[in-house]
């Protein structure tokens, strides 16, 4: 169902289900398959050989996929049925979203993305590249996970116990890091790069190694580029991609 | 040359060779390309946008590829020509399996599975997202590779001595482990999320770190869900997928 | 703006727009898809559902995506425009390269790299499965980054200051270690698999761990062929994919 005139912007072979709802101005790539259980916003770009909708291997976890307006899905993605979206959605290339998969506005997710579905993620969360999350995990707002990191779900491998990982807003965890089953990363903490995480770590503080130690508080670390300001929390100075509003009101919090 | 009338369950858009051995009842996706000297069994599905008999880079590696029956493939994937595979191989998404892999029944593949070809898997093995197998590994049956988990073969890099890993039996390797060339992880045993495997571990025991130690034999650690029996080995409690026979018969093993 | 007489090998379901200058001999795949700011060079192959010439992001990072001669591109990959590539580049599939990338003759970029952009690689340089490369990364001439290598470039993330990995000529970096911000790995160096490097490498020196420390010089490595001859520095005996006078010149300087 086409809810307007701009039929020209999906292309020739793209495969799009008569079921599915393409709202206004939206773009399909070529080669693209859109399913029928699939609701697109308004102004959405959809690059080239992506599948939406694509059917849940248990019927139980399907239903409709939902993407907001202004969501930009890059090429060679996957996405199955089941899952809702906020407005301005981005992704990367490659990435894969299976069924049950809870996001709010702004997501993002960098190429190579593998959310395995059952999780939630709050408002303007950014995912780098190749970034692995299992089910169960619940991820807050603005929070920042870097290349390749791993949540992990299951404390003794392979069992039908699965705990999900926590990330509380404004946390930040980088590079090659995993988190183990049930931990819980405080609100702004920051692990280091390719740290092992097997124990909550305190709001606003951080951690690094394998296992992963306390090594100070976030407010220590200062920002390497001579201003010798503080580096954290991060939004005293990194406001790249955020609404207006939330920079200002960062900006009054640390006046 | 199609063996029998479900002519409809492939996608006009797929480009099959007429050399290709089509079984009954195979299902091939939108835009997917099958080459000639593939064999694919009854009752299989191939996703969208895969190519499978991908010529040989090296045309001695090459010769049929050949899939068993009830094989699942899932969208994007790449299997090269001269590799064979028993009933019920189930991939997920991008999976790239290289000339002169062989495998037993009910082999899984994750999302993003990188087999470099040259290698074994018995039956029953299921790896998860991510996983890279470098040439020349021996994987036993019923073993578990956690996502992100690299087994090696170059003890110094670059060079043209490779020495593959081999993971015995009922093994377990958990999330971004990395196997060093040669080790053996013995049967039954469990590494640790993260670690880096440098020297043999013992059948049933429990490694963990970078150089991973031994902390323990695997039945000392006991299931998370309030019950206190024992995790391992694994076969104990966690039967999903596996056969009614293999089951039972592990049931009657520890009753 | 084809040049030649070969029309025959561009597959008839290839989306090629006319702007693209497509060399003398060169194959383009089922369902690949060439934008108009794209050179190719004579002799290529491009595998199928790839799209060579993704419009920037940013458009002042476009321009044209120049690919030398006999480049080998394999399927599902994706180049942006805006970045060039001697003679002889190689891909694995499902490859990334984002604007502003810049690489000498014959760079080997294995199956899932992910290179950000906005960074430089030299001659020969070989990157195997799944490498991670980040904005700002230098790298020389003969470098191998093996599996699951990330380059990193953000000192406290997130941030807008952004200080790139330097790899200098001939260094080899083993299976899944990370190098942090600003690190230079010094000529001829090797990082031990699954490391993460805090601190520069100083040429010709092993490093290995979390955080990476220095283990010993790489000469006193041996094969571990029998020979007892020395491992390193590995164009000693390690030729395959040179050029003959490369070759002979190794040959020559340790004689």
């Amino acid at each position: 169902m086409r809810q307007d005139q701009d039929i020209g912007m999906i292309h020739p072979t793209a495969l799009v289900d008569p079921g599915a709802e393409i709202g206004s101005g939206v773009t399909i790539g070529p080669y693209t398959i859109i399913h029928g259980k699939v609701q697109i916003g308004a102004g959405s770009v959809i690059g080239a050989y992506c599948e939406l909708g694509h059917p849940a291997h248990d019927p139980a976890q399907g239903g409709l996929l939902s993407l907001g307006s202004n969501s930009h899905i890059r090429s060679h993605s996957v996405f199955y049925e089941g899952s809702v979206f906020g407005d301005g959605l981005m992704t990367g290339h490659r990435v894969t979203v299976r069924e049950q998969t809870r996001a709010g506005r702004n997501l993002q997710l960098g190429t190579l993305a593998d959310i395995q579905g059952d999780c939630i993620f709050g408002d303007f969360v950014r995912l780098h590249s190749n970034v692995h999350v299992s089910k169960l995990a619940r991820i807050g707002d603005y929070v920042w996970l870097f290349p390749s990191v791993v949540l992990t779900n299951d404390p003794h491998p392979p069992s039908d116990l699965h705990v999900g990982v926590r990330v509380e807003d404004y946390a930040a965890i980088a590079a090659k890091s995993v988190i183990l089953p049930g931990v819980t990363v405080g609100a702004g903490a920051l692990v280091g790069a390719h740290s092992t995480v097997c124990r909550d770590v305190a709001p606003d503080s951080v951690v690094v190694g394998s296992p992963a130690r306390y090594v100070c508080e976030t407010r220590e670390i200062r920002l390497r580029d001579g201003s010798g300001a503080p580096a954290y929390p991060w939004r005293r100075h990194f406001h790249r991609g955020y609404l207006p509003e939330d920079v200002a009101r960062w900006l009054a919090e640390f006046s």
